[in-house]
């Protein structure tokens, strides 16, 4: 038995549900207080601890526990505050990683837990391979989240259920606002994803739901042709005035070129900055210059990453259910690990298993061939039966004078 | 006792009330059966109308009327289906009004209701005059709806309670989300409002509540000045690090051009066009080149007026309400009017009444001075007191495999 005070930190872009697994991650902690002595979070990831910018979550949720727990998992972004360090590899400075070590000691950290995408695997990955040569004990485990869903090793990421939910009702809801007219239009949704298509794949959710959805679905997984877009929106366009396409922001042509990017080099702003349009406002103005139709764009923005009030509440269960796992496994032993979720085959039923760290950073998990449909320009039924499970039930709210109550610290 | 058909039209964009609305004239319609013997609804407003494009309302909610009309109500947009055709001037077109009024004879249409703002205002007011002076007899209500709260004659309209709702609760998010990192940002979401600020101002209403709320807030009511702007971001950078500007789309210096307006003529994109750059992005490129640091601009878009997912209960119950009121309003008697809503003045109490269209129509309310704080960078305490009752309670949602279930004709 490893005793001693573990520590949190929460790393990489914000999402609807990271609290939530901080929550887990607290809970699992408390459920084996004999062990975990106390329980730190860290400010700002690794960079915060590195200056001792420390909260004790112990005294801070040792009244009105689970009520606090249920706000902090209703909370959007990271509580803890997050950041992007990208920890030298442990044989190149081995200062670093001793004045870490340093650090650990001092406040008896023996449990280090650390939420996050793949640059914070990364971390938890370094700090594995550090302590293998130290001869500091502690046990390191990795707990994932991100929205995009393109981590290794797991069925799917805590964070994504959330997100695809606010994707695919924030579509049905677009769809309701573009069939009020009769006159030709074409609306362009933008969705975030640079490498990974999982979220754009989620606006075509309520096809398999209420038979509404968008004409056309773009992911980065598949060469963009201009060409061939304009042709389908002609085509669509034939068929019915409102034309509704969701895109990915990382869709790419043949060349690896972000779509929008040849045309960025010819427009620069009073300032003589280079004009950065993005993805759908770029499909925008080739629209209107191929077809002539009314055309607008809309880009989801971070809403996609940060609109709590409309959770997954199986996204969320998993959420905290991931982080409480971390907190068990560890306090088991267990160490260089992300806890992942692995799916039954026959019914939607996840369980949590830890797996070596070493094998899920830095690789990223894509949208598979067979989820695609044939010319690239929807997905398939099967893609979104994977996905729909992820977006059942609502989380619960707490709101104050009609407004939703945050936990800040 | 006037006896005979309703028709219902909706018209303008569309809201995440304005079917709130609709439930509640066919209510209305149907508590008056003895009078108002059949409910049609008019596809596309009066242009579907001169097309006969009706839909029997009394036989398709016949059967599982609550179920039905409190799904209607949770629908986004025009469920009817919306126009944005501006009537001639009765005395300009007798043979438009003519050709009008021999349909409404065809259907036996004796009340004609219409749901929408100014402009269908405007084809109220229209309509009423033409009648004043035909043998047809027919009752004429407007209905107010508009997300931008700018409609004489009413405390407010119904579906800005609603949007003020989701633009609250989203800048709350938002500022979650901006808070998770350390280093100098800023954060500038524009808000729908062209000619008057009540959306923008909604994004403050977290200060009432939590504290929380942007930095700076900048309504189309005041003369914008980007060198005052500028000094004042600073201003708060120097204060901390994640500054967030609440602006409307409509902000226009004391020229009266419209802010962004300036930097379009020289840009084009490689189609020729001029690229027309959004107010948000158009300041996101201002902070960049005069103070450098980290700045993004978030466009809130159709979401403000769609996202029936997180609608006000008040403002759900008020649309009804303002809806019901109308219809019963017309059996009994008016004309001629638009049901508008009074606020009482110790607590808050809305109460309806019918007001002559002939004030009503073409006018806009604003956001009045005393609601504006002296700098014009923000909004007052009075003005979010004002605001907060609207946007109390979540309306019920209903969910199908964790999609919202919308009413679609």
């Amino acid at each position: 038995m490893l005793k001693g005070a573990a520590v949190i930190g929460q790393s990489g872009g914000p999402t609807a549900a990271i609290n939530a697994t901080l929550a887990g991650v607290i809970k699992g902690c408390f459920n084996n207080r004999d062990t975990i002595t106390k329980v730190y979070g860290m400010k700002n990831g690794i960079e915060g601890f590195l200056k001792e910018d420390l909260i004790n979550l112990t005294n801070y949720f040792e009244s009105d526990t689970e009520e606090k727990l249920n706000i902090l998992a209703a909370t959007p972004a990271a509580a803890l505050g997050s950041c992007r360090k990208k920890l030298p590899a442990p044989d190149a400075d081995k200062e670093f990683f001793d004045n870490l070590i340093e650090l650990f000691r001092k406040y008896d950290i023996r449990y280090f837990f650390y939420i996050g995408g793949n640059d914070s695997m990364d971390t938890v990955a370094k700090l594995t391979k550090y302590l293998e040569s130290s001869d500091y004990e502690m046990r390191v485990m990795g707990v994932p989240k991100t929205i995009d869903n393109d981590l290794q090793a797991t069925d799917h990421t805590p964070g994504y259920g959330s997100a695809a939910k606010y994707i695919a009702a924030t579509m049905s809801e677009i769809i309701r606002d573009c069939a009020v007219y009769k006159i030709p239009a074409v609306t362009i949704v933008e969705i975030m994803g640079r490498d990974a298509g999982w979220l754009t794949a989620a606006s075509a959710l309520p096809r398999i739901v209420s038979g509404e959805a968008p004409d056309l679905v773009y992911l980065p997984e598949v060469d963009f042709d201009t060409n061939g877009f304009i042709e389908k929106v002609k085509s669509c366009l034939a068929d019915h005035p409102n034309v509704v396409i969701a895109v990915s922001e990382g869709i790419r042509g043949a060349d690896g070129k972000y779509v929008g990017e040849g045309t960025q080099s010819g427009v620069a702003d009073v300032f003589g900055h280079k004009y950065l349009s993005g993805t759908g406002k770029f499909l925008e103005q080739l629209v209107k210059a191929e077809i002539g139709c009314k055309v607008r764009s809309v880009e989801l923005n971070i809403s996609q990453r940060c609109a709590a009030h409309l959770r997954s509440e199986t996204d969320i269960n998993e959420s905290i259910g991931v982080g409480c796992a971390a907190a068990e496994s560890a306090a088991n032993g267990t160490t260089g690990c992300m806890m992942a979720m692995n799916r039954a085959e026959d019914k939607y039923e996840i369980t949590y298993e830890a797996k070596a760290i070493a094998n899920i950073a830095n690789m990223v998990k894509t949208v598979p061939a067979e989820f695609i449909t044939k010319d690239g320009s929807n997905v398939t039924d099967e893609c979104l039966e994977y996905i729909l499970p992820m977006i059942q039930g609502e989380a619960k709210n707490y709101y104050k004078k009609g407004l939703p109550v945050h936990l800040i610290f």
